[in-house]
């Protein structure tokens, strides 16, 4: 004998849709190099359940839109052309009541009027979510490593039968921020506010004297929330890539914070939130 | 001026640790080819704030443990593996409040008594939660990839100004499913219901005739929930790894269905839950 | 002042074809599952130096023809649809005087006449050149992981002031075996050589005790010159994929060979050629 | 009847050692990230044939050298540190005829006396070969991503049956260069070496109209070898990176090279050699 079975929460759309817009009205051209995912959800257990198609809008119309709208309106700033993908598609489509909308902007240099080199430096990220409750906007960073050479200890941690590390007062810390920021109002250079939040990250990196990720991670969102005009929130996810000292004494060397190996697993990883002070905690996966 | 900071959800632990555990004492050896992530919640203020260790676990005994722990009681099983690791953080830091350990098993086949080659096939895992509510067993797959060459068509779908797909009434479907699965209490044999879930999902698969990958999505959920015993929630992230039909009548020749391009992006992506009736949804992240 | 510059060796071609053939015109379906890359190589001088086009086949124009042919002639065993291919492009093409075409091969297990699960074992792998002096065949695979668990020991090595590893007489030998063997003549099944190469390879491994991991390499690559049919030379690439004793005496426990870490970087890396005695060394890349 | 195997070429060594080494003997500390690789060549028959490890110097301790090296003579120049130490495994090991020593240099960005950020740029490379005919050094880089969008053409190419791809006077040509180039002699500066290689390698790019990605090339690659001092050969393997023009027609939309489809696969290839007019071609692999 079996059970009945019921259709949970679910959501359809297409990932990971390359873009380049290149801006050509212009004397020296712009670039746009965009990843773009989106997700519908809505009236979809017709399809589940009996496989009928009707309400189902093809996600590879949901591309084709992507690089209409990008020629349509432009992608100058990844948030408004997320809000704008996430608003048609509910506005559009009587069976589509949420769209969840991802944009990542992968950075270019200018090298000449109609050249570039592609950055590498981090990459910039916008997550925008519509639905009869209205539009949150979420924008964010991830891949931005940094490292202090000094500065940094880890003593005085709890210990227990399976504790071997030893105390240091002077390590390299180095880690890979990903970042997501939750605006609490449309900001009104989004482009501007991103710098603003990238620096408030890295001065307050540079800045802390560390005791812990934890305490840096704390001291980077809380620089975040509180001189950042706007941002209600910012979650942080920090791994923590240990740069290893090497043991040079069989070698008849001291090695006083100059040699190290840089390890690939395991890591540590530190994840935090920081609310700017008065701000609600928003519960939704963003 | 500048507004305050305060400290919202946080969690830490090791990530990606790497371990094999060989069973020896046996004719043949078994192997455990495991990869482990440690995350614990729960008095960590003081280290955010100010730096303060005292109650900070580092995440290096955490991997020690795993090692010991390995070593000592054996991995038979990963959801029991997971489960002992969860409660004993716990149970012995007084700071900690919630544990969830996550463990990969990556497959292995015999070639002879003591030699191997890696299989592989799919990567199974399982996700333990354990706080002053109990404990939470999650277990599930990913890297499946399943392929049917015919018994797959897409028609009758929504319309709009942007939609350019031909419908097609015989197409190549391919996935690579990911899986989660929750229990509605502990098995009492976690492998043999790994075995009943992996089959539930494969035999839908290949029974279903699919008229779009949302219909198969809930048809193997259903399965996997209708006929596998304590399974009360299934989660499914199913990518559509497109197969597309190479247009050869440039070339005077036909193709009915045999010469495809296999694209990687963009991809669709259906994502879906399916509950046993009677059961509760589970809003937590697992 | 500059100097002057001249043109060296060159080719150009087209990359990573990703190709699904399905055999339909039987019961049960077959799949080939392909990634196919080509390039050229002649006169191709004035492209470089002028710009000049005339003598370049576009890349495009390759992928077209892996796809047509696919359909025409069918892809039974890669090493034949190799062959075809890079004679058809010196054959067709004045301006081509040399053509390699390699193939790479994704396995599926078959769960039903038509459908199929990515088995994700090793890739099967050919490359084939032909130019004036005719056709030169490689088979090969990649990814085949194997592991002994015993059976291994590293012992009366070389020393020097920088050596601090300690002798084992029992440790985890892990590879993932890249094999490529060069045929004395076209075989008449492809298939079984491939087979009885895969065999040699993995039985070699798994019979020989090893004082190391060059002594296993030399033993696997003699086991297939001498008793493959028409193989005259193997190159092997052993990474040692290093399992590491975890030492668990700081937790008073005794690690008898049973928990490893799995180390990612740095690995050793030991390459070899082995070939049938009579049979000469080709010097050339292949 | 088995026939008999004999040894052919082989080598062995370790690969990927992860290195970061601090400079703190000044004000602001200097990071040199590194990924070393050593394999070393010689009287290595006994080991292979036999298991007589007594000429195998083990990797473990070639991975010890380089962070001793490091240590005790610094690693300002990685074509420098290489040759120390490819010079060091043949000068003090008498079974090693050959030492092979590759380094990858990671950038990084200051941000502050003691804090960086990862560049994201390309890589830098060396690869130095000592053996009894002295000592080659190649320099080289990867993962420079260069983009044109405009100033690129198509024309004129060669075609027959299977060509269906139609000319453009108006492309985007974007391609990630690996580069290696072979010094005539020493360099005693290879830092300005390396700078005066990228940059012509970047100029000439932005200033070649290109007809097709191979004349590009030999543009880059004789602009190296005529206007930097020492360099006798440049290797280049550049992959067309296709930006494919968007067909936004079905939406009654122009598009004049503003929207592309950024493919992943498959992609031209084209690999050429450029050398100093009176320099001899080194047939080597380097």
């Amino acid at each position: 004998m079996t059970r009945q079975a019921r259709l949970g929460e679910n959501q359809y759309g297409k990932a990971e849709i390359r873009v380049m817009k290149v801006d050509r009205d212009r004397p020296r051209h712009v670039l746009h190099d965009l990843t773009v995912g989106v997700a519908l959800a809505g009236d979809l257990a017709a399809v589940h359940l009996a496989g009928d198609n009707s309400a189902v809008l093809p996600t590879d119309t949901q591309k084709n839109t992507v690089y209409a709208f990008a020629r349509e309106h432009g992608v100058d700033q990844i948030e408004d052309f997320a809000t704008l993908l996430a608003k048609h598609f509910v506005d559009t489509q009587e069976a589509v009541h949420r769209a969840t909308v991802t944009v990542d902007e992968h950075g270019w240099e200018r090298l000449a009027d109609h050249t570039f080199a592609r950055s590498g430096r981090e990459t910039r990220t916008a997550g925008v979510t519509h639905d009869a409750d209205g539009t949150r906007v979420c924008s964010g960073l991830r891949d931005l490593v940094l490292l202090s050479s000094t500065g940094s200890e880890f003593q005085g941690f709890a210990t227990d039968a399976y504790t071997t590390l030893p105390e240091t007062d002077d390590r390299i810390l180095c880690t890979s921020v990903e970042a997501r920021w939750r605006h609490a109002e449309p900001q009104t250079d989004w482009r501007a506010s991103y710098d603003a939040v990238r620096s408030a990250l890295t001065n307050a990196f540079a800045d802390t004297y560390s005791r812990s990720l934890q305490q840096t991670l704390y001291a980077m969102g809380a620089r975040v929330v509180s001189t950042c005009h706007g941002v209600a929130e910012v979650r942080l996810r920090l791994p923590n890539r240990h740069h290893l000292l090497v043991d040079l004494e069989p070698f008849a060397l001291e090695n006083p914070g100059e040699v190290f190996h840089v390890d690939d697993r395991p890591y540590g990883l530190i994840e935090g939130t920081v609310l700017a002070d008065g701000a609600t905690a928003d519960d939704g996966t963003w």
